[in-house]
């Protein structure tokens, strides 16, 4: 997320009460996670395992629970709880002010663009040209939407990411890390019915020019899908992944966090995608593998009774 | 599900035509199932299997289709159709009366609760202080939300129980069991999009404080989940399921109906809970065993051929 | 899709510019799709290999991208690209007009039908009597619902059909095939929250009499349920597929397309139907077998480490 203008870090500093190690006089452009992050960036860490990624990464301004040495082109921002100086950053730069109409003044629709019955358009939302955007849809604050898009009934565009952190030694259990991303969705992509795609933690989820999604799909945080994909009834991506172009995936697939699809790949109905896969072949099973040894091993299965009668001299 | 005020057993006996056996004095608070029920409370009961659970269960009154010997502390409804008794006795007390406004005058908002655009929320719900209800969320008749609950776009609460008795003798196949009961939300829950939950038959669904839902879920009637739970996208459990607290259920997990998952249980992505698993250990498959067995069985598989060729003295 | 009227066959050919082989004089009903396709009817082929089923279909028009011998009893309207023309044609009979009211002038409902705030009903829709429509349900153009039909909120009827032509040498990779079919609900069948149903691309998707259906349910496009049918929640069935009476799928199966399941079969939780089954049994598995097949595979996989240690000598 990006603030509107930037923020000078010493006033970033006194929001969250941190302790300025470093270049002073440098403005904050936004806030974003450690792979997404970008020069002139906040990042936040709270635990030493991540340190070194933070310092490694693109991030001008780092949140952080220590103080401890860093490259000179680095600020720290020292604090107690990064965690909670991230939230009390993102509730201050981009609070939850809800829309109360059902199409926002601030929201802007295309030429062309077919808005029906029943639909909620947050603020800042923008639409592109020769649209049609199905009765009962919602599109929450911030999403993009690019031009000849198609969005059926039902579907919700930009809900807040399934994210949180754990708070085991509190009374509060799982404290949610608020929402500021958003959702792009390109030109020419069509999603069915009732399906929710979630806007991304501090960064964009992504659906790329020419996709198109059947009804039920649900599409994780920061996850950017590539062009001219074809997603049947009920898959289910999670959050923080990527598939590349011109992969399909079959009714009901699953596929978990931070992995890779890669192009062209095809994952037959109800596979489960757990790690990432080249691009290219065809795979099913939960998890899944190449379809083709797959299949290989339904028929082995079937050979054990067989190989049991030779090896124990008789039928079962 | 309670009457407002407690009824004569002699006024419910009119309505549904039934002949008392037992004391005709007594006074009746509400009617539920066999496994939710209290004293005071009607059940009913048309199959001789099911006589001995309705006589030894804390039920006053037993709608029942056989005079049948039962103890003092009991008093019998005779009908020919218990199940159509017990339709009648819903209707009658809790009919459906649809509130025709998005907002019921019935309603009940707390302090500081935020709803936005396209919410139905029906009569007599109470939700409690702080909440967001997002666009185009359904809250049915008696359902009751605590505090700082959130509930994203698209989601229903209190859908009618997928609950039907079989009728082979006659020109109507199912029947609908009228559901009277409602969903309780605690304090602190999170609901995702688009998700479904139903309310209780004649008791009620449970979420229970601090647990956290995902997109595109789908809660059964009657379920009974605890605090601090966690379940990802498309998840489904059906009716009269119990979930401990603290389990956590990754996406398109499916659950099965009336079993128990003990408490920090952990299940694997698309895994299958067709009977009760024990608290504290992680889980995969369909239908599930301990992941760790689970994985075992996978390699197991891969040197089927190995067996083979030092069998059969070949290659297939 | 049937024409309001039928039309002259060389106000066809004019339309989409197609040189006419066979009788001119002749009045075009409706264009359909191949296995659908009725006397009078339109019919579109571009590939060779279709080319035989076409001239040996109901249709009486053919829209072909090459002159071919043909009976008499078939016209032939050739153009250079077959489903552009279809894609005219659909445009022109049926085009896309949004009906912006809530409930469209040109619905109708029956007596004692209860139609809840927030429901979008299309045009040329017609519901029968006695039937409930729950708060947020959309119905689409030109879907028929019968009596005594109960539709749970967040529900979709009527989405477009998931139908693409794949269009590898253009700038487009996959173009909208138009849906210009129905839903065809019939009486007193159930639908429950948060399901899509689409409509069938040039014919209908049908639901037969007293089919129950949980939530989150996914119906493709054309495909026909028979009668007294229960499904649970998050089904999801493909498009073109027959399901024929009194079957029962649980929660989470998964069918693909244009195949057929026959009477009675009962599907267990989380399978996957691929290709067609018989009816009367019980099945199993993704994909799916008899389930006491299935059961036994378990079992036997069970003793692969006994089979090894006989044979290898050792445990592993």
């Amino acid at each position: 997320m990006k603030f509107d203008n930037p923020v000078p870090v010493t006033t970033i500093a006194q929001l969250i009460g941190a302790e300025v190690s470093g270049n002073t006089h440098e403005m904050v452009t936004g806030i974003n996670e450690i792979h997404k992050v970008e020069k002139g960036d906040l990042v936040f860490v709270d635990h030493p395992k991540y340190y070194g990624t933070c310092l490694n990464s693109a991030a001008t301004f780092i949140i952080i629970n220590k103080k401890i040495d860093c490259p000179e082109n680095k600020t720290l921002l020292i604090v107690d709880e990064p965690f909670e100086a991230y939230l009390k950053i993102i509730n201050f730069y981009r609070p939850f002010t809800p829309s109360m109409k059902w199409i926002s003044d601030t929201a802007f629709l295309g030429e062309g663009t077919i808005v029906m019955p029943g639909v909620y358009i947050g603020d800042e939302v923008h639409i592109g040209k020769n649209c049609v955007i199905h009765p009962h849809v919602t599109i929450l604050d911030h999403c993009l939407i690019g031009d000849d898009v198609i969005i059926q009934s039902g579907t919700v565009i930009g809900s807040d990411a399934f994210y949180y952190n754990k708070k085991t030694n509190r009374d509060i259990h799982y404290k949610k890390m608020t929402s500021c991303g958003r959702v792009l969705i390109e030109n020419a992509v069509e999603i069915g019915a009732n399906c929710s795609i979630d806007r991304g933690v501090s960064h964009d989820t992504v659906i790329g020019a020419g996709t198109k999604m059947d009804n039920l799909i649900h599409i994780g945080h920061d996850t950017v899908i590539g062009k001219n994909c074809l997603f049947a009834g009920q898959v289910g991506i999670a959050g923080g992944t990527t598939i590349e172009d011109n992969v399909i995936l079959w009714g009901q697939v699953g596929v978990s966090k931070t992995l890779t699809i890669g192009k062209d790949a095809v994952v037959y109905a109800q596979s489960g995608v757990k790690d990432s896969i080249a691009g290219g072949k065809v795979y099913f099973g939960s998890p899944v593998e190449e379809a083709k040894e797959k299949m290989k091993e339904f028929v082995w299965i079937k050979r054990i009774p067989l190989l049991w009668e030779k090896v124990m001299g008789k039928k079962v």
